[in-house]
């Protein structure tokens, strides 16, 4: 009676050359073959969403052993030219430093900067750009980046998240000023010595 | 092959006699006959996930043009004793000047205090709970109240919606230090004359 397919999709996001850029696949299969879409798939019976995500995400490209956080439900009528499907979608902001495979239903695993998206399957884009806007607006007030950066880190680090993040440069005293308000990070007390000047480190307050 | 039924619940907030109430309904069919549960009901073929939460609403309550945000979609395996129900929550914090009508699956619909919930059906408490920690954390950097307030308001009447969400009272002068600096409201220029001294009539900031 009232059943319907249920997808899941993950939105990755990584930072790579100060950008922040997100993993797509060029899909194998019907509909949009050929095209770059979300790496996701359908969720089976016997497993719960969060494990389907998972599943999808290994399967596709992988990747393993990611937090992945539900972003929203999109349930729009004609999202999907196979008929109604409903998607759960996920999202994360991994480190670079996964190596991409490629599995079953997907030819290429490959990450794209955000502002230079190819054309992407179904409603994808606007699944990613709803990833986006919630990193972004997560910046605020959560340790957003925590996964990026190392346990300490400095300011200048921490600075380099929030513009890749958001875009675009960030004038550093007013970025130092308003982080200082928020009380997300906290000083060490330590001090990295690497530079040409010592830099105090930081950490996410608990 | 692998279809799922989905289902819309929506968790209802107001603030009545100071404090926090969320709208349940008396079920009359199975399962969980009698229980008191979540107005909510299977999304059909014809329908959006936002327009399926809509007209449960109304069906099973009488309440009408309120705007309900998703808030998260619950899928473990063993929420339903009917099988696999994929459900997709809804919230929105109302006015209590609602009248409730009660439709053709649900017997009545109350406002219940949020800490002193009868059983419910289903995961439904789990649900309330999260809807309830969302609420709680939007009031640092959102509007969230705007619905329960007029246009204009006084920090009085903000601080009221505040405790009620919070579960408890504030202090008044770190409630408006606080306040102050999130930026969140700003005054409107005028005052308030009704009570025994004059109060700075606030708006949300735009």
């Amino acid at each position: 009676m009232k059943k319907h397919l249920v997808t899941v999709d993950i939105v990755l996001f990584t930072i790579r050359e100060r950008n922040l850029h997100v993993l797509l696949i060029r899909r194998l299969a019907k509909p949009f073959e050929n095209c770059f879409a979300l790496p996701g798939g359908f969720v089976l019976k016997s497993e719960s969403l969060d494990e389907a995500a998972a599943r999808e995400l290994r399967e596709e490209t992988g990747i393993e052993k990611v937090y992945l956080e539900q972003l929203y439900t999109f349930g729009e009528l004609d999202r999907d030219p196979r008929g109604r499907v409903v998607t759960v979608a996920y999202y994360a902001l991994v480190p670079p430093t996964h190596t991409l495979h490629s599995g079953t239903d997907a030819a290429d695993a490959a990450w794209f900067p955000v502002d230079k998206l190819p054309a992407l399957g179904f409603d994808h884009r606007q699944i990613v750009e709803y990833a986006h806007h919630r990193i972004r607006n997560k910046l605020d007030y959560t340790n957003v980046g925590f996964e990026l950066l190392p346990e300490k880190f400095t300011l200048t680090e921490l600075q380099l998240v929030h513009e890749a993040i958001l875009g675009g440069p960030l004038d550093k005293r007013n970025f130092r000023r308003k982080t200082g308000q928020k009380g997300i990070v906290e000083p060490t007390g330590e001090w990295q010595r690497t530079g040409r000047k010592p830099a105090q480190l930081y950490r996410f307050s608990s």
